[in-house]
């Protein structure tokens, strides 16, 4: 079928005509449509069978243009097969930790999937303080199993070579090159920011040694291809709830820096905990969670490295460094060194990539609902300003990070004064 | 025409075949073949005109396996279209640097080029102590051209990509992979030395912290897609005469890190300035050319950096740092820092992927003819046991490397003590 965007009155007559539905509907009669899309790229649409509420998938389309801006920024419809790829790869590493595709059309961009109706997008239950007793265990294991099994350590040279020139995604590459490393640091007609934290946004945009060190984050982003990288793992791209887990939306998807999708959600829990100077006026609720917050970062950390470490020494397949390249005296110990060090230098990234972040997030396109969400401009523009000194710190002294509480502890130091 | 490989009977049907053959060759009644080929990899056949003795081709075919082991090594002839595309890239990017392309045959696996008759192989002419006045100025603008304008400096995102995607090169990367990274290291089959320089071979095979170094190295040449590189840039793959330069063979081709190009250049002079010990017996005579070669490395350093950083300024069009980044009060001098860094990274990078190579040439599956053509085996030791102290110090020391002159200084102290 040639392509053509589907609307409410089409989309069923497409689910009904693809023969893998039948194993998802019961029956076709009683389907009904929702479009639920707030992305800026894609048609999103719930199919539902009305007489069976627990049959419904997520239908997903791209659309040949970035949806916010009507036509101004043309994209190639074929991140769809990107996202499609990522999903199935995701699905294979981290069983139950994304959502399931059920089919894909690659002429119609489009993919059909597993409809999340017990789950919630994590930006929203951070901002009402919502407690989320698995998350650090699930959201490293999706990092450890989507990154260490698609790098050097796991894969033969020429497997992660294959594999990689599947992820070239130049287009949507470009929108986060630009978008998070480059257009929020100087002048650009879709910057955004509160003029109530104007002189900390100018003072970044004019810092000669922040500006070289976003740059050089820039060129290993744009040169380090480590892993599959998600990319965008904000917490807009996670939906759960107490039990369980799912990272969506990886259309983002290439072989990148393994620390800039560990840092994306780290920043992101630091980027709520100071949302909450913006949304729990009651100091000792708002400490009670923000404490909590901060436990979760640590967590993630401690459990990813622990995680990472023990997968590669229970799968040392990748041909970076074979078992046989440490097979002398004290090999092992010289290899636990090397895997030490490895971790070390990965923490370093997440502090240079995720302080980037904290930036991008306060000055650039596109904001966090976390803080737009924040309607009073001067309770905000304290979790912004926040927000960049910490991000600057991460950035600067990225290269001293030696363990996650010289992270945690820039953001201790940097709210320790806060007043509201 | 189905693939098959061409003997000395078969060339000069094919080459009368191919129409593109008529703008080399006045007639076709009177070409001559012979075969040239010793390479491990690939047939080489010469045509000439006996009539026309300047009207003569080069014709390089694939071999589906690794010629040098029979069929133990199976290989994609796809090789051929790397090769092929980067001759035209170099071609492109440094004209006149690299020989011209006639005709391209990808069903035969095959390429005819310009046949450079008038230019010998460099390592025979450093051994044999020549002079190239315009080496260093040659090199260094193909390096510069060759890499500047395939990174992420000149061309937008999409464009590198895109390119990138053109060269994935998976079998020969596994190629450098095992024999640069790894084999050398360890117990390997392959592993060639000699004997009298086994202690050393052995301590670095068991030296944790040198260990260490080098997978550290290897990730890098695994992972850091800056430009695309040569990935095989010896002196073998060099031919010249006092006035011409011409860089052959770029089979290897993928996007790779910068420094591992220019480290090959330099580390196999430095390897060349070595092998005196053994090919010139004259004490006088042998310093007067390794100061030569000494002198070439500074200058084809210093002459790169400068290129590069003014090639950097006239041509900003990539879109890793625009011009529109650094556009504040102090933006101008900023930029010229980061460049600054840039090429001090670079060179840091130059001496770890130089320092690699000097181990790996004296202990792996492929030595270098400087050395093995040194019949006698404890002058060859000589020059053996300083590459691998230099080697070991390049890549131990190179995060402290402040300009070339601390890589020759570690060249000048290790061969102070020798007396031969």
């Amino acid at each position: 079928m040639a392509y053509h965007p589907l609307d409410e009155n089409t989309v069923i007559q497409y689910v009904v005509g693809r023969p893998l539905m039948a194993k998802i509907f019961s029956n076709f009669e009683t389907l009904s449509v929702s479009e639920v899309g707030d992305g800026n790229l894609n048609l999103v649409f719930i199919v539902r069978n009305e007489a069976h509420p627990e049959e419904s998938v997520i239908l997903k389309q791209a659309l040949p243009f970035l949806r916010v801006a009507g036509d101004s920024w043309p994209l190639t419809r074929e991140r769809m097969r990107y996202e499609t790829q990522a999903l199935l790869k995701h699905n294979e590493l981290a069983p139950g930790l994304a959502p399931e595709v059920y089919d894909f059309d690659e002429e119609m961009s489009l993919v059909i999937m597993e409809n999340l109706q017990e789950h919630e997008i994590m930006r929203k239950g951070l901002v009402a303080r919502k407690y989320y007793p698995h998350f650090a265990d699930h959201i490293s294991t999706f990092l450890v199993n989507s990154l260490f099994f698609t790098s050097d350590l796991y894969l033969t040279g020429p497997e992660k070579k294959l594999l990689e020139a599947t992820f070239v995604n130049e287009q949507l590459r470009k929108l986060q090159e630009d978008f998070v490393y480059t257009n929020p640091y100087m002048e650009s007609e879709e910057n955004n920011w509160n003029p109530l934290v104007d002189d900390a946004v100018q003072a970044v945009r004019r810092d000669p040694e922040l500006k070289i060190a976003i740059a050089e984050m820039k060129q290993a982003y744009m040169t380090h291809a480590e892993a599959l990288i998600h990319a965008d793992l904000h917490t807009g791209s996670i939906m759960l709830n107490a039990e369980d887990t799912r990272v969506i939306d990886p259309e983002f998807s290439f072989f990148g820096p393994m620390a800039y999708d560990i840092g994306a959600v780290l920043q992101n829990l630091i980027l709520n905990y100071l949302s909450h100077y913006g949304h729990t006026p009651d100091p000792a609720e708002r400490a009670s969670y923000q404490a909590y917050l901060l436990e979760m970062v640590r967590d993630i950390w401690h459990q990813f490295a622990q995680k990472f470490d023990e997968t590669w020494k229970a799968n040392n397949r990748g041909e970076l460094v074979p078992e046989k390249y440490w097979d002398f005296p004290g090999g092992q110990e010289a290899f636990a060194e090397y895997r030490r060090r490895y971790l070390h230098r990965l923490l370093q990234e997440v502090a240079g990539h995720g302080g980037v972040k904290f930036l991008r997030r306060t000055m650039g396109i596109v904001s966090v609902w976390d803080l737009t969400s924040i309607e009073d401009a001067e309770k905000r523009a304290v979790a912004e300003r926040l927000a960049i000194q910490i991000g600057r710190r991460w950035v600067m002294e990225r290269k001293a990070v030696s363990s996650i509480d010289d992270l945690i502890g820039m953001v201790e130091e940097e709210c320790a004064g806060v007043a509201i």
